[in-house]
């Protein structure tokens, strides 16, 4: 059955002619040409344009090629069609590579060894181990999870937050709005997966960096973002770096994004500032991912990457 | 049981006062001041001066602080007593953190980011998953198992190469001279964990950099050494980024240490130092370790950390 792809923001090139090559059996149309909207029953789409989704009259499904589906959930005319998002294992893992990354650059004091490195300095620094740093995971779904996975493999005490409870071997479990000050009062290290909903917009702010643990085995605490840039505030981040509420910071999520040339973050000597890249997948793997998940939904099977409108993801 | 701490080139306070405070039933001694050579049991060391085990008639066993022994074999007067290593799981997983970061530094292309973020670019890059990436790691002992397994659970493609074949679940193993050159050709991220014996002195070199995977997943093989800085050639790594033979390093050790200030190595934009703090442990958790080797020797039971002074590790 046919498939329009329509991808804004991000080159729709590649998508095509993956979706061409690996969809061998489908028709794949491209929503920059001409095309008969009435031919369409599902729709690959990247912030489609606003509109677009509600001109087709036979759509069934909507598949979004990336993990956060504020974007879409934002266009009005938006219609009452089930919407999956991106679930690639491929997804998952890209994301714990970085988010490991990030917790391991922070915690094992690259930024000061770099800057002495460019110094020619030869100079060892105090050294605590995972097993006496508290890493905070707020948004505990398929990404959160594998992180929390490989972190308390490689010792760090892991606790985890979300809306309802998400319980694991090993993780210290917190869930609500009840719940949040003493998970943050416990996290030396946060690192944040949540989706942008109303309930989280500009939660990263002033007041819950001063609610992390302060005087940890890393003396400030550490903030590290690919969640959403509307998560959080810049000014805040900026002004918790400046007073030592927060110790450093990696941010792959900014809002507008590209962040703006003029942000004062891209030259902060505590900030790591990565292009929106944390997950990027080769998209093959993408692609076929999407390809499989379009014929489970025909073949009627219950798909767990659904959205609900409701939460929001 | 009296225990001599005879600490060379660190600071030799921390270590007495760890030892005193933790081996309340010890008599600890201290090298530096004088002390009745006939009432040391065991010594506890760190480059010792060379002939000061000889003076101990009743010496029993060696504890050497760190996990080279090759200081301590340049010794000729070093007594036929047990040398035993320590293998803290502490200072394992130190290693396991230092290498699994630097392996993502590199395969997540943080050099090009760090570089893009100097000059305010917004540039994502192509990013190969890790199961298009291989690693290598030379050295399976107890350090380069932990390491194996956890960029195994990251998805990583991982071999290993030693004297005599280490097999573990999910890696390829290789062994030995003859094995050398199948195992180079395979590695697209080279894990250097050897120790320094007369075999592998000057092994990292041109010749063994030529044989690496080029145009694998990475474009240019990367160099990763935790082992000993007498295993590289300083000028040959120099030579092969320059020429694109390796694509990028990370280095924690060097010969002689410090790195001396005029290496053009310390600017090197491809290469990552740190001060030879890839294992570096809480002195706490490794002095009881230590106290408990001694125990467990005194009991008559057999270590798994003791020395072969054949092979010098």
């Amino acid at each position: 059955m046919t498939i329009l792809i329509a991808v804004q923001g991000w080159d729709p090139a590649p998508w095509l002619e993956r979706f061409r090559r690996l969809g061998v059996d489908r028709t794949v149309l491209d929503a920059r040409e001409p095309f008969d909207p009435a031919a369409v029953r599902y729709a690959a789409v990247w912030k489609p344009k606003p509109g677009l989704l509600a001109s087709l009259p036979n759509l069934k499904g909507i598949f979004n090629l990336g993990a956060g589906v504020d974007a879409l959930l934002a266009d009005k005319t938006l219609p009452d069609k089930p919407i999956f998002r991106i679930t690639n294992p491929d997804l998952t893992k890209r994301m714990t590579e970085w988010v490991t990354l990030q917790v391991l650059f922070h915690m094992r004091q690259m930024p000061a060894y770099m800057a002495n490195q460019k110094a020619r300095q030869w100079k060892p620094l105090d050294q605590p181990g995972a097993h006496e740093l508290r890493v905070g995971i707020m948004g505990m779904g398929i990404l959160g999870r594998d992180s929390a996975e490989v972190l308390m493999r490689l010792g760090f005490k892991v606790a985890g937050w979300s809306r309802s409870r998400q319980s694991m071997p090993g993780l210290e479990a917190f869930a609500g709005t009840e719940e949040l000050p003493a998970f943050l009062a416990r996290t030396d290290i946060l690192v944040v997966l949540l989706p942008l909903t109303e309930a989280t917009r500009g939660i990263l702010n002033r007041d819950l960096f001063g609610k992390l643990a302060q005087n940890g085995a890393m003396g400030a605490p550490i903030l590290i973002n690919a969640g959403r840039g509307g998560l959080q505030s810049e000014a805040d981040i900026l002004a918790a770096l400046e007073d030592g509420t927060l110790g450093g910071a990696s941010l792959d999520v900014f809002e507008p994004e590209p962040l703006r040339p003029e942000s004062p973050l891209w030259l902060h000597p505590k900030v790591i500032i990565t292009p929106h890249i944390s997950a990027d997948s080769t998209p093959d793997g993408l692609v076929s991912g999407v390809l499989k998940d379009i014929a489970a939904f025909e073949a009627g099977e219950t798909l767990p990457n659904e959205v609900d409108r409701k939460t929001g993801y």
